[in-house]
């Protein structure tokens, strides 16, 4: 759940109005009769970004048909679903900076920003219900659920240098990619998409979700700070394994896991980074998110040809090609 | 949301049943194919105490009518929402007791502690959801929102010793007495009862949860740590004002007021009680618990007499007469 800024390409007039309802229905959620949780909202909601999900569920569902009230409820309550996971992420993280502002942990205590997380958490399900549709409730239900869970393993992984491949996949999977195929298959789902295209478009999400992941975990290797726009080199502060350093870890030379290791115990970022760098270790996992969208891409022979499709595929190459 | 222990007269049998059906709903929705996962889950099924809630639901429900899975669904969900805020609460307040166990910020650390209790909050909505009913859905989400409003509200007046009496009592209301309005208001909504019972019985709940939090203010003040199984003097140590000291500091004399407030500033919690019992702010703030308690049973009137109704009158009165 960690990508924080995001940026697609150009966004399209149709979107621009529908992405302006979903600003409308967060406004509209989140205005309390306290004035001291009203100021709080107004803060928070500068983390909103460029709205990744809300743009996957309508693309996903313009692709298939109209696109009403259920879908901008769903796109709302998925935004405010990841608003809530950045607000308690940096509490994990303690970071002081997201989207070049300061973190609602650092301004006003960790107190504040778990009580507000939980907030923002409760606020998504009220919204989600008055779709009226129990399923909608069930399936988003069912991905915070798995959402949750990548965080706990993720937790229970701190500072384990034998995490491997597989186990990373399965936590960056739940913590991060399941929201957004379920934006992609919500979206399709409520313009009456067949089945067999849900299911390739909740892939296409998941696979994206994936690679988007592992583009932060470069990012907070190689990235810089004022781009970024969020404090980097937490991952290897907190003792969270990225991408990266498991593919290095793993190499057969006992030689470039002592250099890392070492690195990684004093905690000196600039020696690990070069050292993943010559080893080739980060262009590997550089690789492996262009493998995943590659794939996510394919998934798209079940949509129909049109703007719609072109929109979708120019978003999963805008993932890997980021550098914020 | 803070009442830790809690104890009803005795459970009749046909409660006994349906709590068993919680308990096992419980387990069924806390079960992750995930094991680290689960391992918190069963440390934190200890949370679950006397099952005030699911009994509050049970017991308004039979008071009308049969009760059937919705309402197990409705008692589990709450008391999962309940566990939640525990976790959370302890990690608000740096608790390291509770139930007579470490708690889990203790234990895990506060990153674990908060991830957890946001795994409670989604399969408690999860749950919900299960039920098929849009309109359990939206309410539960109204009062959960209203819950955290009542937290973050409180965090905003931390350590102000101009807290007045109505600000505290609407906080009171949110962060606790919501929560157990609700459940006997959707206990007994399911069961088929009409309108203005189910609303006597909201307004029933809600006065108990009021009167069980001045009586949890006063049990941190003088309980003691081994009776009440969890951390004491917490309020004090983190800057929440509580019932008998805001009775005591808006006390017409200045000189009262300046021994409290000298004994806060030294967070001495031997000389801050010793005041307040001499000038009667213990007493007083009792004496509004015991009110509450009796305008909670005249809403009574509306349940017909029998089994239940007596059952529900012998719980209101057990809450002012606990010292766990």
């Amino acid at each position: 759940m960690q990508p924080a800024s995001e940026r697609l390409p150009a966004v399209p007039a149709s979107m621009a109005g529908l992405l302006d309802e979903v600003g409308r229905a967060f406004e509209r959620q989140l205005s309390s009769d306290m004035p001291s949780v009203n100021t709080l909202c107004r803060h928070v909601e500068r983390y909103r970004g460029k709205m990744l999900r809300p743009m996957m569920v309508f693309m996903c569902g313009q692709a298939f048909g109209d696109v009403g009230r259920s879908h901008v409820i769903v796109a709302a309550t998925c935004e405010m679903i990841h608003m809530a996971t950045l607000v308690h992420d940096d509490v994990l993280d303690e970071a002081e900076v997201r989207r070049r502002g300061h973190t609602v942990n650092h301004l006003r205590g960790n107190e504040v920003a778990v009580m507000l997380g939980d907030y923002l958490i409760s606020n998504a399900f009220h919204l989600c219900s008055q779709a009226g549709d129990p399923a909608l409730n069930l399936r988003l239900g069912e991905v915070t659920n798995t959402l949750c869970e990548g965080e706990l393993v993720q937790l229970s992984h701190r500072d384990d240098l034998s995490l491997d491949e597989p186990t990373y996949f399965e936590i960056v999977r739940r913590k991060t990619a399941v929201l957004i195929g379920a934006c992609c298959e919500l979206g399709a789902m409520l313009s009456g998409a067949p089945r067999p295209a849900v299911d390739a478009l909740r892939r296409f999400g998941e696979g994206l979700g994936v690679a988007f992941q592992i583009q932060d975990d470069l990012l907070d290797l190689e990235g810089r700070e004022e781009v970024v726009g969020k404090s980097l080199g937490r991952d290897l502060e907190k003792g969270k394994l990225t991408l990266p350093l498991i593919i290095h870890l793993a190499r057969p030379d006992g030689q470039a896991r002592e250099r890392a290791i070492a690195a990684i115990r004093a905690r000196d970022g600039a020696a690990l980074i070069a050292e993943l760098s010559r080893e080739g270790s980060l262009a590997a996992a550089r690789r492996r998110a262009e493998d995943l969208v590659a794939r996510a891409r394919a998934e798209l022979s079940h949509v129909p040809v049109g703007p719609e499709r072109d929109a979708l595929d120019a978003a999963a190459l805008a993932v890997v090609h980021r550098d914020f």
